[in-house]
């Protein structure tokens, strides 16, 4: 068993999902169990789903799952784990993680097969986040934050591909504008690069651009949460 | 080793033992070392149970262990620890945790019996806490928070009984006083059955009766801690 | 693998080195990780260290390993990571600890040698902190806290023989300073020995001096952090 976090903020699913993409292509194929399940207790579904290369995930059907195993190859089968033999009974109605997908995930762990656990569903039908798309202009963009790690390091919605189209490369001086406050920045390969209490633009180690201060807590310093709008253009 | 907790809030000596008597019936027998411990150094006791069902239990003799081996089949056989072959010595003045209570815990999980780690104890005269019992009177109710977990829901020293009593059922519209100030709630049987923000009143994965708020943070709403009144009746 | 902990906070080299030294020598001999790494991307150099017991250390070259190196029998061999076949290529520019380090560490404990990962390295020009030295005089000593637990206890860069030199034993008052602010304290074998809300100057379970609240929160109540300068004599 592998514990990859438990510090999923309560009730963030985008996050859940968005840690567990960038998590999963480093962990072996196996059953991969998330929970972030506000909707639980309603008639949001538990499933179970085959990916590809041996991977199984378990989940509440609210996205979590879903941007992970679709980067990942795609839905083989999925099912809606409906068989009580595979639950721990009596189900209680706030704790799905312990009474149903646990157990789920731990009789796919030793061999049972996807189709035992409920009725098939169609994987087009399992319900999709919508992550947020920046919008890239000619000499501007407008991004989202999408996580904050326990450093305070931003991880927006970009890629460094975005920040090419309006002319930042590592060395470009960026302005930024967060929460109506604007700050000077600079585009580099890594925080070493700048001086300490500076803001950099880089490209994470999950290559998604983000926003990190040398030596201290971008979130902390710019005020900005998960959800946060950020304007970005060159300086 | 299967890690539990390291989430007690310091000195929380009930609220662990909580803990470690819901947690435990969802782990298989073995040896169960718990330690919350602000008495270390003094002449609390350092203890090991062997209790039903092959569980042992090892801590300091303040209660924390009782609720759990209590419930779980009570106590067939006490020693306080005091084989100093069994500890890791010299043993420190205010880390018994890691000097007595794992070493000892080792020595069980290994076959050593329990008669060797020390000199019997009479199960009677180990020390319990006093868990507050709730005031049911005809049409209200005066109740405890006994813990509350990451997410701020409120766990209360009350059953679906004592709820019954004064004719709050699912559905039920409630009102709940807390430091002097007053909250209109609703019975439910999740916190999905009531819209965001609203307060719900229902039986939690333990079968004790929680206050949480859907899609919020019901302790830092109504400003409750481990130990706060709380006075519920039918709105 | 055995998760020691998660807990240093962001860019505390020193903290991490100390808490490092301090458990390893209850952790049985392997390979060793530890990452706190605010110079990655820098020419800090990756490095794997052989050192007594058959323990192994891998990590940055910024002094974090080597406190608990020194300490435990020092270091027979030393290697900057270079090899790329050992590590986790692309090598991402800010997170080593997962493509470098624990690679490394990962080839480590299946028996490959120290010098396949890398170029060999004098030990004498590894980098090393600079551990805070207290100024003991005839009656007052000069400390530094160095560590501050979950519990809020302060660890002081302070042994018994130090507070002995200026007459402080248990039982002795004691007059501490910090942040201009002066408080009685009672140096003491436990915290059980004094009164709830004392503040106590005792050896911890590591034989450093430390701060303690008996019941309460010492680093909260003297508003003392890492690094802050404490003053001691007998009152």
């Amino acid at each position: 068993m592998i514990d990859i976090t438990h510090g999923i903020p309560p009730q963030h699913v985008l996050q859940g999902a968005l840690v567990l993409a960038k998590t999963l292509p480093y962990m072996p194929p196996g059953v991969h169990v998330a929970v972030v399940d506000p909707g639980v207790g309603s008639d949001r579904k538990p499933v179970a789903l085959q990916g590809a290369e041996g991977r199984f995930y378990v989940g509440p059907d609210n996205g979590l799952l879903l941007v992970a195993a679709d980067r990942l190859g795609g839905i083989e089968q999925a099912v809606e784990i409906t068989s009580e033999e595979h639950m721990l009974t009596p189900v209680s109605r706030t704790f799905h993680g312990r009474d149903i997908f646990s157990p789920a995930a731990a009789h796919l762990a030793l061999g049972v097969e996807l189709a035992e656990l409920g009725q098939s569903l169609d994987p087009e039908e399992l319900r999709r986040l919508e992550v947020p798309e920046p919008q890239v202009g000619s000499s501007r963009i407008r991004a989202t934050a999408l996580y904050v790690d326990r450093f305070g390091n931003i991880q927006l919605n970009l890629t460094s591909g975005d920040l090419e189209q309006v002319g930042i490369v590592p060395g470009t001086k960026v302005e930024l504008e967060v929460r109506f406050e604007r700050y000077f920045a600079i585009a580099a390969r890594t925080f070493a690069e700048v001086r300490p209490g500076d803001v950099v633009v880089y490209e994470d180690a999950y290559r998604a651009i983000a926003l990190a201060i040398n030596q201290g807590d971008a979130a902390h310093m710019l005020s900005a949460r998960v959800g946060e709008e950020v304007l970005l253009w060159p300086a």
